[in-house]
């Protein structure tokens, strides 16, 4: 990875930021996607928004000064709601700043380059396409399974943002209208049968549908995680097996809507819930499939993350400065 | 409307083709929309579709022989199952076409200039992008409300077409998985719903569920039109009015699913069953309202077709081309 490194005339790198709610990770990745070098900072959610982007460009400054060979040609952010038309977040749910937080001006005051900002969904996606498993896409889909479903599209080549910055939120589109309460105050969202969380209430729904024994069955709910259930699944435990099944179920059938829209070369399958493998890429390709319109079956390819090496948030994050410098050519 | 053409100069037009089942419109349409003439010859169906094209070439040059001031800059055609990237026409529900028809190659056997093929809700949709309610705008979606419903996405001032060409059927995504059977092979399809057909099968389910006294009692299912409904529940009728509020919740909850995906500045309602007004546009708004991520509520605007004068399909046809030659420069 250091290779790009050895020459020695200067090299020109992007910062990668995710801004996350304990911590906050940072790097710098060359236009190769390699990432240098990667540190950590703790978000400080007790204080202003400005005082963590103060200590940001320390960091930042303090990385650059010991390894003058280095060029930052801009600085690129994933953040829960942020809206990469205006540079912002608003309201993030894990963080507590209120209204609206300008984080590419408070950037601006202390360092003059491009800055992008946007959320981490979208900036896998833009990861991705720049290193990763949709190098040489055009048109697909990326999904992040964590504790809640991200999604980012890019269709035509470009990121699909939608009018108001926001576009890209298929967790929130609806598997039963009479379904599960979800956090954004509708019922039935995808997000609620898959992603982390999903499958957690999923095992809770089998655990009282089904007689079967299970190792599920001493977790209290509160304790009960992603991982347990894998592990579960992989030890051969009915409930676990079975709540893979449905959550591969929700996830291929609403997949396919997405098709529907967007008719899409790869759906890329990222996050925790992804790194249980088959177990929900199986189930979730066969539903896919299942619910596809004739014209789109067999055509879709699902698809793990293509971003190794060096945490992929900030990879994303660093990609979409090379992204937009790639642009303007 | 016939402005442009004071002038003694020459005037560049694009031929506009919308292929139907029947009858093959055919018009010309100058760089600002305005339809300067229009016929329509039979599409005979029982022949070649290069002996149409044959003639679809022969119609183009009398009509250009009779205004020699006309410059023919191009030819885009609207077709069902057509294919952009291709220039195809791919088994044509409506034609008995068999196979994979070039429409493109077959054009310019007979006439060397750019041409552009495809679907109609497509068409629709660049024609509303640089003629019509979507002028401006860079992220919309037009439904066609025909006999079924297709839809075409704009995305970043770009149709989505898809690594495929045949993105945007929002028609064939789910609104029941255990619902209506639907011509695709699926069940529940929002088309079996929210279409001029789909209105039809909607008030034979409220013949069956409710008691009310009604005139669409006493039509066949096989006599009755998406019209004599409109007629019926302008009339007060209550099972006519109790459908399309039916339709208009179906059509809301998925044009829902479609702003989280894309997030679109507006969505146009295009087509017969849109003509029956706030009928069906006053549900489909209160449904898509409820049914939204709080970030899009109050922000999507749902608009009626702003193509006027001669042939919607005609001006979307030839819109493509004028399209297609402004991204040129």
């Amino acid at each position: 990875m250091a290779i790009a490194e050895r020459s020695s005339g200067p090299v020109d790198v992007a910062a990668g930021i995710d801004i996350g709610g304990t911590n906050t990770a940072l790097g710098f990745v060359d236009r190769n996607g390699c990432c240098l070098e990667e540190t950590s900072i703790p978000t400080g959610t007790d204080r202003d928004p400005s005082e963590l982007i103060r200590r940001v460009h320390q960091t930042i400054t303090d990385l650059l000064g010991r390894n003058t060979r280095r060029v930052l040609v801009g600085i690129g952010i994933g953040a829960p709601n942020a809206n990469f038309h205006k540079g912002t977040v608003e309201s993030p749910p894990n963080l507590p700043w209120r209204g609206i937080v300008n984080l590419a001006d408070h950037i601006r005051r202390f360092q003059d380059c491009p800055v992008a900002v946007t959320n981490d969904a979208n900036a896998a996606a833009v990861g991705e396409m720049k290193f990763g498993a949709a190098r040489g896409m055009r048109d697909f889909i990326v999904i992040t399974l964590g504790t809640g479903l991200g999604s980012g599209l890019v269709a035509n080549g470009e990121l699909i943002l939608g009018h108001d910055g926001f576009a890209g939120e298929i967790g929130h589109t609806v598997v039963d209208p009479n379904g599960r309460e979800c956090g954004c105050g509708k019922r039935g969202c995808l997000e609620t049968y898959a992603s982390a969380n999903g499958i957690r209430r999923t095992v809770a729904e089998l655990l009282c549908e089904r007689r079967a024994d299970s190792a599920l069955r001493s977790i209290a709910f509160r304790d009960l995680t992603a991982r347990m259930i894998s592990e579960a699944a992989h030890a051969g435990d009915p409930i676990a097996l079975e709540a893979f099944e449905r959550a591969g179920r929700a996830l291929g059938m609403k997949l396919a809507d997405a098709v529907a829209h967007t008719s899409p070369e790869a759906i890329i399958l990222f996050g925790g819930l992804a790194a249980a493998g088959e177990l929900i890429f199986e189930p979730a390709k066969r539903h896919m499939e299942a619910n596809l319109l004739p014209v789109f079956r067999g055509k879709v390819k699902v698809l793990p993350s293509g971003l190794n090496g060096g945490s992929t948030a900030v990879l994303g994050a660093a990609a979409l400065i090379w992204n937009e410098l790639a642009k303007r050519g």
